[in-house]
């Protein structure tokens, strides 16, 4: 076996994990097939070998992914300090603010949280270290995206899907950068209902010891109860604070 | 290629994600070579994969996963309904009592928690979605054990690596097995300090709605402010709510 062979084969099989999502629980060979582009006989082959290794059942027509799947996210949580180091600043910012607080990191297009403490629910999907949000329209996201070099951040837009989520959400890529040349002069983002309406935020970025930013950090709130205009009065004295002290925290 | 050589590739892939964890962060081609049993050859071209595809950085030396790997784990989580239908409950709970409330299912020999409302933090170690605890000393695991037929349920106690984190944990699988037939008659478990020093938990099984065990629910205390004598008490009457009420939800 050569190795692009390797390479190719363990690729399409991490390929066909990533086709499970929230719409798509359980999936046939010809779904998978589909939704990857990959050929039936490997797709096929695919899901035999996770059926085999437990990490999906079969029910003769169906797939569907197994807990022991969860191994795998969990060896990068684990294996990462950052989540473990953030926490503590987490659960006693949602403590002391009564909202949700949480930090992520940049993956692509999207950002995802490593971790989060949180108060009662108040977006519609349920967020766990692990979940994706798209970085354009999201408060640590914008402050992600303006760590980055311009044409960087621009190559990021591009390849992002830019839908209006909500009336306020902006779509425009020159109207984003802009945005973020704001972001990066006054340390923060502020996200009025751009990516669902009635949800506010407002984040700061995360710098490591050396003064990379390795990381955003933010506080949620429902509009309802925290206005946009009053987030900053109300919590940037307080996400200043958690940044400074875990600046000497993180390495 | 034949069939098990891609069945071979994908699972040696998966088995090197799987090496890296909170005590080996970063790993070189030997390291991952020992931890996994594989050779060095076969070592090195999973890790370039990994690097290749974006899911592990690379600084010539070491390799690191990066939070690319948490979508695989999040594909279950995301797929599965199960976390998003009891995360409701668990915040009520968590609420309600003030200490943390966690669902979990069995995989293998451990549990894996797959929803959590978290108080203050009470364990040494930080459990999220994902992360795993034995299940022979945990009392999510008892009640999860305990509804496996009993040749199965010591087949998984062979299988276990049962050592006694505390004075008080039961190690004997005789031992063990006469607590799964009580948890089984009364209808939960009880743990007192049997997984770490401090720590007091009560679980009860979820069943769906055809009356099939598929997770456990439980509260964990701090035994310094309730005793396992008045876990009982205190927390039963609840958890047996939640019980009924996730059965109408859970199909």
């Amino acid at each position: 076996m050569q190795d692009t062979d390797f390479i190719s084969s363990f690729a399409k099989g991490l390929k066909v994990i990533e086709a499970f999502d929230e719409a798509r629980p359980r999936l046939s060979i010809s779904d998978v097939a589909k939704t990857t582009g990959l050929d039936r006989a490997t797709a096929r082959r695919c899901l035999l070998t996770l059926s085999e290794l437990g990490y999906a059942d079969y029910d003769g027509k169906f797939f569907a992914l197994t807990p022991k799947i969860l191994r795998l996210g969990h060896a990068y949580l684990a294996a990462t300090p950052l989540p473990a180091l953030v926490q503590p600043t987490l659960d006693q910012l949602s403590e002391r603010t009564a909202q949700s607080a949480s930090v992520s990191v940049l993956d692509g297009t999207d950002i995802v949280y490593i971790a989060r403490a949180a108060q009662k629910r108040v977006m519609s999907i349920n967020l766990t270290p692990g979940s994706r949000l798209p970085a354009y329209c999201a408060s640590m996201g914008r402050v992600l995206l303006a760590a980055l070099p311009e044409d960087e951040a621009r190559a990021v837009l591009n390849r992002s899907d830019l839908k209006a989520n909500t009336p306020r959400t902006l779509t425009a890529p020159d109207e984003i950068i802009a945005e973020l040349w704001r972001v990066r002069a006054q340390g923060y983002a502020l996200i009025d209902q751009e990516l669902e309406p009635g949800l506010c935020s407002i984040a700061v970025p995360l710098e490591n010891d050396r003064g990379r930013i390795i990381a955003a950090l933010n506080i949620g709130a429902p509009a309802a109860s925290v206005p946009a205009a009053e987030l900053v009065e109300r919590y940037l004295p307080i996400l200043r604070e958690a940044q400074v002290a875990l600046k000497q925290v993180l390495r």
